[in-house]
């Protein structure tokens, strides 16, 4: 069964790293969304590309829920006794990532033929594919003016109010080579639990890919967690654009696009214009999270 | 007394140490050899200027003879189990100055003022300056063919014979901006003890530092080491090139930009073309660096 992922960062690489213990070796494609790269100290960096990448490959850290396992900060701390940026932590085992990107991509080498070759010396069974080859830019527009995402999320730590999301660059970006073929082949796509606004939509924006996705058979997971407090950019952005915070208005956020939107059993949706299916969506053990896999898989059969 | 030192890397980072120590703060200039400096996995490394800002930093690693103290690896780690080159080591410290540096050039700011923060963020009382802020290249054309001093000096270990040393570059070259003022402001110069060929020759190829240097009072340290088989690359190209391998071969180096040649009390100079003086030149403690920087200011006066 043929399956493509588009998805984010921390909360998206949950679901794909289930979908990979449920799937055999070759069957997933993970799209990949690149709004969030950013060039910092002439270094190209991709947050949810590695995640994904160290997710996939059994390397990330599931305790801090970002970035590398036994990872160092030597690097940083020379940064600091020189007076350089350090607001974005960049560990001494992720900077290989980052340089050999760096180095590979001003040879001329797409971002999607580098992140193949890196998973695939990791031996990834997923295909990392990045939305697109081409620079994205998710920019918010807040009440202190138009910020970059790593500015919003990590300078700001989400607290200006925002407005509107702007993807700069978005009408001169093309899906990169494999995207349109992967979800032509695939038996259905799943919108990994990811920021909508953030992660999915900078993915759905590219030229193209509404057009690919039409027809497609798609479940969408909401990002809304039961029985706790729902904080980070989701909850804040669905209350700055005037929402609820719940999965109705996830619901009518992918109205147009998924088939099926997965929610907790704990969560009631009223007035869904898509149908809503009901599974467990925390994923703090890989048990639950090949267990959420596998409910999506059923969906889409 | 200003006074400027003309130096390789690691054996002429010990004398320069020593002059630090020997004279008041602000007195001391090294003019410093970029002839070994490449681009590595995209990154500008400096060998040369590296070793001269982490002496005199007091962060070298002296046990080690090479790089940083309190260094790691984690990031070659990472290279290595990725499958990139790894012949090179690149420590996650040294990283740091690697990104940094490169990030400047590539926004355009000169070599010189970028070592120049970095010293000053280290409080660093010597001026570090490269020779030039172009780029030169010390190729060496061997049986091997011709190949470059990294791949000489590290990959194959300087095991192929020399016939010749090639400066690329050097005639587009010009002294970087404050040489040739420190040179003309200083009561003397030193040629520290290292590499003639490799070292300090790509130093005084430079367009017009022939000419700065005339006139001024040029004080040489030999970098053969008394009472001990002398190995390496000077030793081996000294042989290669048909000399001995004595401070003779030293003192008719620089018979022409060099009035004194120090030399060890053990080792006599039969028939030199400018004056021996004589001085413990073994710098293992700093004792023995700084002794030494007192003896060749002594003979500056």
């Amino acid at each position: 069964m043929k399956v493509v992922v588009l998805t984010g960062g921390v909360g998206g690489a949950k679901l794909v790293l289930g979908l990979q213990h449920a799937l055999p070796p070759g069957d997933l494609t993970a799209v990949v969304n690149v709004g969030d790269d950013f060039t910092h100290l002439g270094l190209r960096v991709c947050p949810d590309l590695d995640t994904l990448l160290y997710t996939l490959a059994g390397k990330s850290n599931t305790e801090q829920g970002w970035g590398r396992a036994g990872e160092g900060w030597r690097f940083m701390e020379e940064l600091r006794s020189l007076g350089a940026p350090d607001w974005f932590n960049l560990g001494d085992r992720d900077l290989a990532i980052h340089v050999l990107r760096t180095a590979a991509l001003a040879q001329g080498e797409p971002l999607s033929a580098v992140m193949d070759r890196l998973r695939t010396a990791w031996a990834v069974p997923t295909r990392i594919l990045p939305a697109s080859d081409q620079h994205l830019a998710t920019m918010l527009d807040t009440d202190e003016g138009r910020l970059a995402f790593q500015t919003y999320f990590v300078a700001r730590r989400c607290e200006p109010q925002v407005e509107r999301v702007v993807l700069e660059g978005v009408d001169a970006a093309q899906m990169a080579p494999g995207v349109g073929e992967a979800i032509a082949a695939a038996d259905g796509v799943i919108l990994a639990p990811s920021n909508p606004y953030l992660s999915v939509d900078p993915i759905l924006a590219i030229p193209g890919m509404a057009e690919t996705l039409r027809g497609a058979h798609v479940v969408a997971v909401t990002p809304v967690l039961p029985g706790r407090s729902f904080k980070g950019p989701t909850a804040r952005m669905m209350t700055d654009f005037g929402h609820a915070v719940d999965s109705g208005t996830v619901a009518r956020h992918y109205a147009e696009v998924a088939n099926i939107l997965v929610v907790d059993p704990d969560e009631t949706v009223a007035g869904s214009p898509i149908r809503i299916a009901h599974a467990p969506v925390t994923m703090n053990s890989l048990d639950e999270k090949v267990a959420l896999a596998e409910a999506c898989l059923r969906l889409l059969q």
